[in-house]
């Protein structure tokens, strides 16, 4: 106790008051997005710049502490979850965007700044920042590095990883490493950013970055289609995606029972196409020339009726009616508390395989949880990425555990990766290997102890 | 001596006669492709297997001798030269494409394939790979994905990184780090293909890989732009981009001293566009609709000549109008001959700055060589990319590091990098702290020793 008293004081001597969070001011904050636990740490560091971040890391270091960076504490996959003798490391101070390149199409920011922010910013700069995702009004710019942050627009777009054109990170023992690119070619050695980016904080604390914008795309034409047999939507993603010249979006498969529990079963939505399909396909594409872009997705929309790659459609006309297909989608909050007690998954393998695979899932955990359980399927399945939401009646530990083993065993056999874009953080650790071989695990065994021989970083998280 | 024999029989036991190559075998090679010297290689071990390979380098590490991986032997960094002690290691025996998914849009090679047969291959199965660059018929996997190669349409497409979904490495220890994923999301656990993409084969030697393909985009307008005020550029950078819905796939600018030097000058092209204006640009839209996009091309390039963006304008008629604009481009051979002896550099900056900074080292190179100095700017400059073709009159080795002292030391202020796509190899070495600092080599040459402690693998390259 003494040690942590001794801590706190140096952490406040070296940050200043404002530069630290203890006792209630901590325990106000949630452990988790998944928990309405209160948070444990003992501490929550607040430096204000990179020297501080620096600092606050030696400071760690100096009293054999580990540290958790923190970034807007929406993570799915327990990432950074704190017990008692942590310390946790947020840069929500650190949310200044330093500054905009509209010619080179960049953007220079802080990693505490909001992805929201970075998005609107963009707008006003004539630009876009095309990475989207539920969280963006508190998720931040160091966090969806961290974690590869991935969203519905990454089959035209990438990932966040593609969207990083250089980033500053300060290391276990202290040292700054500033690589702040601006250029969409920089082959100068090696692209250490890489280092920083999905490795949720395990070798560095990504503090400074510069951001890929895009141009703005301000036409959008979206439809919800529906398909019969699974075999045609391989064929009809790369129908779309060749057909639209290079515009398409996004492409979200929606299994029967997603749409049965959120549209069918309920009033929330008025049905834009009937029930009873096996899958609905949403598409969004989005280009430059409103008017010619949308005769261009309904003359092809057509061409798919035709030739039986979709057996019906519904073509958003305007906004709301936009809106209204996105919500549909995106109706998470209700889907959770329709299969309370919930289990969320994220998992992605080879788009041909998915209904095979999510077949077989659901036949395992009706055997084994009977009328317990209700699973709905549904994802960015253009690219390769599936979530499931279900439930098996229970919460308790050893139950879970269960499910979670049939969901992740069943991707070996298709190459499949039991995070597609949440992470692995707490939860995932035990099923890495379902993943990776050892040698791939070893190594990242290797560059962790070449990056943080102490594990001073989000010890345990990831491997 | 008798080491060196000692070696090429256990090569020869381990790997048959087909996998190995001496004496006047290997002396029948150039040592590169800028170097008509023959190869002085000891030996080229070529394996033919992944296996093999791991054994090659287990051989070599238990003979205490280093390796260099050698690809198409096309780079221009010097990144594969070989002194007479060294062994090579080719891939070219290891050149089978193993798989294409038409469904999940992916091409599953070895490593000693060469690009131009990834391309061919994709369009068979009615996609195609993208990344395109000069040396496309010796140009291999292996080696595009070592130096991270790039070409004409990174701005829409990425580099070689972001073409590489998953591969399989053999690490200097000889084990074999297989990660060879085949969807566009996966965050279980760091990405460690990141490693091995863009490090020169200083860290682990790329067997095979897993590419993403993508839809043909058969329509293709072109235009050579003139333009008179440097400043309109990136703004016309913008406004196509925007404009063009997202299918602008090349913007290729050359300045005045390249058009006058390669069309104005000599009989080998028709002129296009009248010779005086500062700047060209060659401009390349690709989609799915020839009539529509050709329209809406036109129409926009209409728009920029009453703003005044350009002023003038030559929209290729038809692929043979197309290919005499990309004809002008890319008479990079002639442009060789025109300023023998001839050096070539591959700089990236910040686009608004290109100009000032290309104004700047033609002062000081003219300063310094007067009228044996003559030299020519072009290059990929939407991605930021530029290169120079000179001459100072002279291969003295000093006089020619002086001029590499101007081109390198003037990216300085800008944050600019001494490699946009060719890598570092032995040629850039001495000049990897203009564009790197003393944290980012120190971590470059933490990750060396992590990974290759004894440095066996492709040793003095990079850092």
């Amino acid at each position: 106790m003494a040690e942590s008293t001794a801590f706190i004081e140096a952490a406040e001597s070296a940050l200043g008051s404002a530069g630290i969070l203890t006792g209630e001011d901590v325990r106000a904050r949630k452990a988790s997005w998944l928990k309405d636990d209160p948070c444990q740490a003992l501490a929550i560091l607040r430096p204000a710049s990179t020297e501080e971040v620096a600092e606050a890391v030696r400071l760690c270091a100096s009293h054999g502490r580990s540290l958790i960076p923190v970034g807007g504490n929406t993570g799915l996959v327990e990432g950074t979850l704190a017990g008692p003798d942590d310390v946790l490391l947020s840069l929500e101070r650190m949310n200044r965007v330093e500054s905009i390149d509209e010619a080179g199409g960049t953007i220079t920011v802080q990693s505490g700044v909001p992805l929201q922010r970075v998005q609107e910013m963009a707008i006003e700069a004539g630009l876009a920042f095309p990475l989207d995702l539920g969280a963006r009004g508190s998720a931040t710019v160091g966090g969806t590095i961290s974690t590869n942050a991935g969203g519905n627009a990454v089959i035209r777009y990438g990932m966040m990883r593609e969207q990083v054109l250089g980033l500053e990170a300060v290391m276990a023992d202290g040292t700054v490493v500033s690589s702040m690119n601006r250029m969409l070619k920089n082959n100068a050695g090696y692209d250490l950013k890489q280092l920083f980016i999905g490795t949720e904080g395990t070798l560095g604390i990504v503090t400074r970055a510069v951001l890929r914008l895009r141009a703005d795309m301000p036409s959008r034409n979206t439809a919800l289609l529906a398909v019969d047999d699974y075999a045609t939507i391989p064929k009809l993603l790369r129908e779309l995606d060749a057909g639209l010249g290079g515009t398409l979006t996004a492409f979200e498969v929606l299994w029967q029972d997603f749409y049965d529990t959120v549209v069918t079963n309920t009033e929330r939505h008025s049905p834009p196409l009937p029930d009873g399909h096996p899958f609905y396909v949403l598409v969004e594409a989005r280009g430059s020339d409103q008017q010619a872009d949308a005769s261009r997705f309904e003359e092809l929309l057509g061409r798919c009726l035709e030739s039986a790659l979709i057996v019906d459609a519904a073509i958003a006309q305007g906004s709301p009616q936009r809106d209204a297909l996105w919500a549909i989608r995106d109706d998470i909050d209700n889907l959770v508390d329709d299969l309370s007690p919930a289990m969320a998954f994220d998992v992605s393998l080879p788009i041909a395989d998915a209904d095979r695979y999510t077949r077989r899932v659901h036949e395992r955990l009706t055997e084994k949880f009977g009328e317990d359980y209700r699973g709905t399927t549904f994802g960015h399945l253009g690219d390769s990425n599936i979530h499931f939401m279900l439930t098996i009646g229970t919460t308790e530990h050893d139950r879970q555990a269960d499910a979670m083993r049939v969901v992740y065993e069943e991707l070996e056999p298709y190459g499949g990766s039991i995070s597609a874009e949440h992470g692995i953080g707490i939860e995932k650790r035990a099923f890495l290997g379902v993943s990776r071989s050892e040698a791939e695990v070893a190594l990242m065994h290797r560059l962790k102890a070449a990056l943080d021989p102490d594990g001073l970083l989000n010890p345990g998280k990831v491997i």
